[in-house]
């Protein structure tokens, strides 16, 4: 079977010795003696694999499958007996019939000491082959699928990153930070200092590995820069005093958890803590970037844009030229490049508003990774800042702008319905910004 | 649909509106709007449950059977097209097609924190709904599918109970204990002392519940009654000294995860665990009852019997006429009782050998639930021991008889497949004294 | 030297070849040479010590003054040259020549890890053998001045004992619960719910020793009755409305910590523990026994009695009736005994109140020992309790009487120096009980 | 009274109120009153005295040694009717009254909960006072006297310090290392990987203070060089594999500890541990600096070692003219440095040997500092190494000469008491080496 799905003459050429040997014990462990010896069957598969190169790793994934899909027949001959009978014998025999094995396969690999860490790391390696291998997203579903199970929210720990936590730990707080650079030791001890919190979810089986972690800055306003969050030489403010508290970076750590749904979660609880804490808190936001922007603005017909108004173009034609052929030249001098633009600021504000509120015909609903998570999750869009962040990635992308999206707790579920409906929930200020409005 | 599974028309009027309400929120949960509001969704479905009464309980249930099965026909469509296409497209959409809702619903609600406990117990009162209600079979297929991933023994930690644990949890293994009753602290203050040990599994999201726990006693040889092991009277030993240890008590704690496999794992894990603290340690067995035989021995033909043996016959009625109308009756003085019998020891040893090694035509292999679990987890029925529980219910199930089924590393993977193809593992010694060997 | 304390010529005789070795060893470490070796001298010390009998303890106490004392004539060298010059030096060298050079032996012997709680041991012991050797006050005088120094408050954890506390623990509470016993771990089970607490005071270097422990109840009101704080059969009410938290049992753990503050400091760091937990607390009080009033009643004289007033006689005698010659008896029936005291109820409790406050000419303040604990505290007398003690001891000792001493922050070093100064703070009603007010 | 250690007058003046308020509060700490309010009291006088400025404290450390010294009169009649009695009363009253007051203030303040700390930075900043004040030398005995007695290592934890270390206890341990410094946090890394160890005192008041660390390199011979030690580029090599382990570093952290014996007491506890984990562990060593070495070479009168030989005398001279009058200059090429030295090589070592073993008529030990250390401990001085510290310091103090002091448990109580009877321990090879041997 599968047929048009798997290149089975090349496969098993390819695969040798070592993935059939692999592919041995799994079927072993998928047995009734694997029920018995389970934990030894589990640990030589896991080894097994892990001697593989990349090639022969790929061959095991198409293996899991062409060998470990259901079967078709089968799977035909159970939804018609449900069809027909209804019957509560006919849909267990269904839910049985349908699910691929390798699910099975999966959760036995799973019962191993260890073996939670060890499928993460074998999807951050599936993920990487489904990009020559379509059709492996079958499998990647079934990864998903069951990993999404067993980190699930009411599984996972929100733990406070200090500068009481291990230096193990920290360390790794510094190597996936990925929105705003930790550079050393002494920038982290600044953002862990009484004014900065540090929160991270962990999974009881991998206790000394982050899943995703959040900085949050305890500020008296709303932010409209990130240097000042993140400068070493600051001083530490008094966190009872601030008003608002501002998750300024979230990084995840474990790429085999792609597509699992954490920030969001963590987020929401981190906002149940804060407020616990600081009764003083008042609001709770990000300042992040609009890392789609300029590359949107490119691609603009500049025809479309002429048509608005003769002004845009300008902003337009003005960016492009800058940026031009080495878009990395112009962050040599970050005050001078926002001097430049200082002319077309509103003009690029307003397409930056347009950008993310209602981009144009085509796209349903803003096309801004950071947007889309955001608002998903329940924000508001409140405001854009001119400036912000002058950092060389910074200018690049966003062109130095920055957003505040709000988590108001009141109104999370009204504004996730809105953008699931279409719809971008953004204040007064930055709906009279974009264009059209 | 489900026109034949549910009781439709009774249902709508039964369910009343606290039902619905209930499956209002169930709904809502499962939707877009859920995902982002889903841990306030979540507690107020769990309120909403914990309103109803029984009947409104198993109306619920009824309801997951009815409402969040697949669709049918959706199910057979998606079926075709996998047949017909074989592509990776149409097996993702088999799997998001064929799987019961209400299993995303669950997963949903083990969002919450503690929403784990909560699903534990809704299954605990599932299975008793389903005495009447068969057809809720279907809906618990789903609950113990889940519950079997989340409570894989990769995720539970073996924990040693001592003295120095917690008295509220002490308390909790005093109530559940199930095979020999704990009398008191005393009682299982001695069952911890230094030649004594005991574990339990825990799972990360219920620390303060126990799953299932293990009493072992360690002892110079192999036990021939349990009395001594139990005995609060007695010394304790020196553990470092001792040649075997004797599991001989392992009770479940959770009613809600029957059929989720724990038992197993934590013998074995055990046995790691005493292994690496006693090296000296050469056996590892247990000490348990037989509770079928003496129902088993009633239900036989006694022209069959006397077919054998005269002599058997004569055992089988001795035994039929003190049971008698009044079991409970026999064990007033359990000496007697064990002297009344002294007569056909042969003939019931070979019975109760009989009956877990080949117990007859119609049974391929023993009924005898504890042999089963034992055997099938790949222990060796080793030896028989006469007048070895002189307990009431010892004397009534057992006839007096306990069995040590013996753990060997080495002989698990091979004993386990013996049985799962219908043999059992027994040594020499009580193969013997089966009739017929 | 030391001729008029030792008893020289007997010692020698019995001290046999033991405890001159252990004397040896003692030597030793005192000298350079166990600077070096000191863990293994210290070692071997202990376990000598530990090997002999009573006898010979106290021999190797006896030495340990002969021995252990600064030389009288150096003393007096070093006081003289002192007077003399006044100078830093002479005072460094008379510090170091009046220390009785057993101190250094003893915090020598603490240096070894577990030696503080032999020493602990030893001093029980010690005080033990002083009933018969008066002189050993002064060696016993050392091991005071050290434990005290040792066992500050300073270095104990106050910890919270409750249904969580490993049941080796709990054990030892109901083992030394001194003031009303508790009948097992139900009872004890009580006396940790949500309306009752339980504070210990720890060591660092006996970490599962308890040193000594109060019980508290948090209730409505000032309570007047012993028994509905110790009803194992009482609801638990919620201590967040508690107005009241009463000592009701404070207990030691250790002898040979006898003399060592350590029930005061306990109080009054429970006092802030409390406070810190529930704000809406208005009071901290005792409901305390009076031990001494009925010895004290029967040693007054008839005769100084019936000159302040004839009623006063009658309550005298009838309680001297009753208690006569079998003073166990009367408590047959607790409640028939009360009754029998009613007519004399005003009498005998202006007695206990003389008594407390101002008990007769010869005793410059109360003579009972719980007062004198609790005044010295710094409480204050706040009322006499009739019939608030039915039990055995209670009925014997304080005729069924019990105090509430109140414990006000304000007031406590005032309350505290009145005592000192020989007043007894007692509220107004308390005071117009007492005679000749 | 203190006529001629106080400076009277002056001190009245220069007190001024605070101090005297601050003296007031000790008074009254002191006084009955104190026993009930005693942890407000000794926090009023910590504050009072943290809001000194330098010469205030001083004037407050003259004050505890006018108002809080024993009465001379009253000591030297206390000392008469000691001899004249022997009775065990007035020894307990000389105990009394020739203890200094002030003992009795520390060990009231030290009951405040921090108070340890406190006392301990205090006298940190009297040792300071000492230096222009040696009459305090008199308080200084007090505070040392009872610092060993609440620092004895019974009390005190050892720790092992890892990565798995909070950061802001790895910050202290870089900050206080002061033999071989920690370049930064990596550099800390490369010492706590699997063939390093750190071990820290702690005491239990003080949780977060490292008292004293030392660090361990695990290796496989007696080491000749530092530098193969601490270079961060060094793979780590198999602990298990070692047969050496050496203490190659070791610093104090608290300055107000100086004179009670910590490192000492340490480095015999970290034998025990590892020896413990590590079974093929041979020899316990150290590498270590001679920092008086150039110092003491410096200071030898040319006529007597030219008395000896004439090649000696030329090598004193080398190192003279080298040294000079900027010892800083040699060590840009500690290379070239240590060529130019070479041909004076054997003589350099048989001065240092010499200085270590039998330095000359006047010393009768070695005067070098951490050789006095070690062998006071039971050390051996084992081993010369000719180049071993290049580091600027190293070539400095030491001439870039290291030296290795073995520890073997069964010699270190002879070691020691040879020690202290004047003589050194030390290999043949070492001896040999030495002048006139």
């Amino acid at each position: 079977m599968f047929g048009k799905l798997g290149k089975r003459t090349t496969l098993l050429v390819q695969e040798g010795i070592k993935v059939r040997r692999l592919l041995g014990r799994c079927r072993k462990l998928m047995s009734e003696r694997g029920e018995a010896a389970g934990a030894s069957l589990a640990r030589e598969t896991f080894e097994l694999y892990d001697e593989l190169d990349r090639n022969h790793q790929e061959a095991f994934f198409r293996a899991l499958l062409r060998d470990f899909s259901p079967d078709p027949k089968k799977v035909l001959g159970a939804a018609q007996r449900y069809l027909e009978t209804q019957s509560f014998e006919s849909l267990i025999r269904l839910s049985e019939i349908a699910e691929p094995p390798r699910q099975e396969l999966l959760r036995r690999l799973n019962r191993l000491p260890g073996g939670t860490g060890q499928i993460v790391r074998m999807r951050e390696r599936l993920l990487d082959a489904l990009k020559g291998n379509p059709e492996l997203a079958a499998v990647d579903w079934d990864f998903h699928h069951l990993l999404s199970s067993w980190f699930n929210p009411g599984f996972l720990k929100v733990v406070r990153v200090d500068w009481q936590t291990p230096a193990a730990l920290l360390e790794k707080i510094i190597q996936h930070e990925a929105v705003h650079e930790i550079q050393g030791w002494n920038d982290l001890h600044r953002r862990l200092e009484r004014d900065r919190r540090c929160f991270a979810f962990f999974h009881p089986t991998l206790p000394e590995e982050p899943l995703i972690f959040v900085e949050v800055a305890l500020v008296e306003d709303l932010p409209d820069a990130i240097l000042p969050l993140i400068d070493i030489q600051s001083n530490s403010g008094d966190p009872a005093r601030a008003g608002v508290a501002v998750f300024y970076s979230i990084s995840n750590c474990q790429p085999g958890l792609r597509g699992v749904s954490l920030g969001n979660f963590l987020i929401k609880q981190v906002v149940d803590v804060l407020s616990a804490e600081f009764p003083r808190l008042k609001r709770f936001c990000t300042l992040s970037p609009v890392p789609g922007f300029a590359a949107w603005l490119s691609a603009l017909e500049h025809e479309t844009v002429a048509r608005q108004s003769p002004n845009l173009l300008r902003a337009v034609l003005a960016v492009a030229k800058e940026l031009g052929p080495d878009p990395g030249k112009a962050a040599a001098d970050p005050a001078a490049a926002m001097k430049r633009r200082d002319p077309v600021k509103n003009e690029l504000m307003a397409l930056c508003a347009s950008y993310l509120v209602r981009p144009g015909a085509g796209d349903a609903v803003t096309p801004d990774p950071v947007a889309r998570f955001h608002l998903n999750n329940g924000a508001r869009l409140e405001r854009l800042n001119w400036g912000a962040d002058l950092s060389k990635k910074g200018l690049r992308q966003s062109l130095g702008m920055m957003v505040n999206y709000v988590y108001e707790r009141r109104a999370i579920e009204r504004n996730h319905e809105r953008f699931i409906s279409g719809q971008v929930t953004a204040s007064r200020q930055v709906r009279s910004l974009a264009l059209g409005e």
